[in-house]
């Protein structure tokens, strides 16, 4: 079994974000290597200036969705994607690459991006290292 | 080879369940041992008074993507989703699981799902038996 | 580690497409056997008279994606995504192929799709080739 799990964050809305953090912290506390690549809008979501905020659902989720995920974050049940992803990085050996692609489709600099990210990689680096499943959100 | 499919379905329309339960009959069929987790909208989809509801299909379908499936459907050419995965439950060794984390967002209990799930899972212990692909749809 | 990268192109937004593309080259470029897998609304984006057309982004991507999306192209830093995927099958073993029930459903025939469709095939096939990450786009 190879314990590297490569996640590329494609998506920008808070369920997606929220199912790839608790796919990196069921990960990191297996034992797995996590690499995290951010494509497009999920690289957007990562804007130091824009992290925190409401980044809504999937298109998908309906009215009905979208106030169900209201109703659970008022009982707190909810917990922010940015700080799953943290806990996920002090668990295990998690780390965040933004996709030079996108920084540069974007016009996206480092020093735009929220500290989480850990650096700008090209896609055949990410490649090189995703010797294990590749799952795409 | 790793034998084991891990399908995390997310998304909860039903061309994105059908084209999860092809895969799953693919799996099966060719002797994989196959997990399903299933999170937020899919989660929903399996509610046992909606599982046979109509899900809608992805946004990105469009007005002509919506008729393109309606005329396949009149031509029979449409099996349901639900339906396929049971077949993929009789051709091999096919579970489903909800992941315990969205349960408990949407206060759903494992009476409201349909007798497909096997069980609640949390995100660990589906990511302990993810030894092969990861597929999130 | 196990060489081959198996896409499972399911979404037709030039957004998904062009990200999908650039996952096949950085594959081909890493030595990776590619196998591509077309069903519902990327086989539709295939289409020999609609694959150079605008299919749009994914419904998340909100009016400022975009824009963004428009100025980059402007700029020319986006390059369109089946021009990508040529490039991924001269530099490496990339194969497309459509899949037979999504032929089907749309009532697609071969000669509908564009020369880059390698040729169809089902699931199980699909799957027998499976041996590395599966990635659903």
């Amino acid at each position: 079994m190879d314990e590297t799990l490569s996640l590329v964050l494609f998506s920008g809305t808070d369920d997606k974000l929220t199912a790839a953090a608790v796919l990196a912290v069921g990960g990191a506390a297996m034992g797995r290597t996590v690499n995290v690549f951010l494509q497009y809008w999920a690289l957007e979501a990562f804007r130091a200036d824009r992290i925190r905020k409401d980044h809504g659902a999937a298109p998908e989720a309906g009215p009905e969705g979208v106030s169900a995920l209201a109703r659970a974050t008022e009982r707190g049940k909810s917990q922010h994607w940015a700080d799953l992803l943290e806990q996920a990085k002090l668990v295990g050996e998690v780390t965040v690459h933004a996709c030079a692609l996108s920084m540069d489709l974007f016009e996206i600099t480092k020093d735009d991006l929220d500290p989480m990210v850990d650096d700008v990689e090209g896609v055949a680096a990410f490649m090189a290292d995703a010797t294990g499943p590749i799952v795409f959100i």
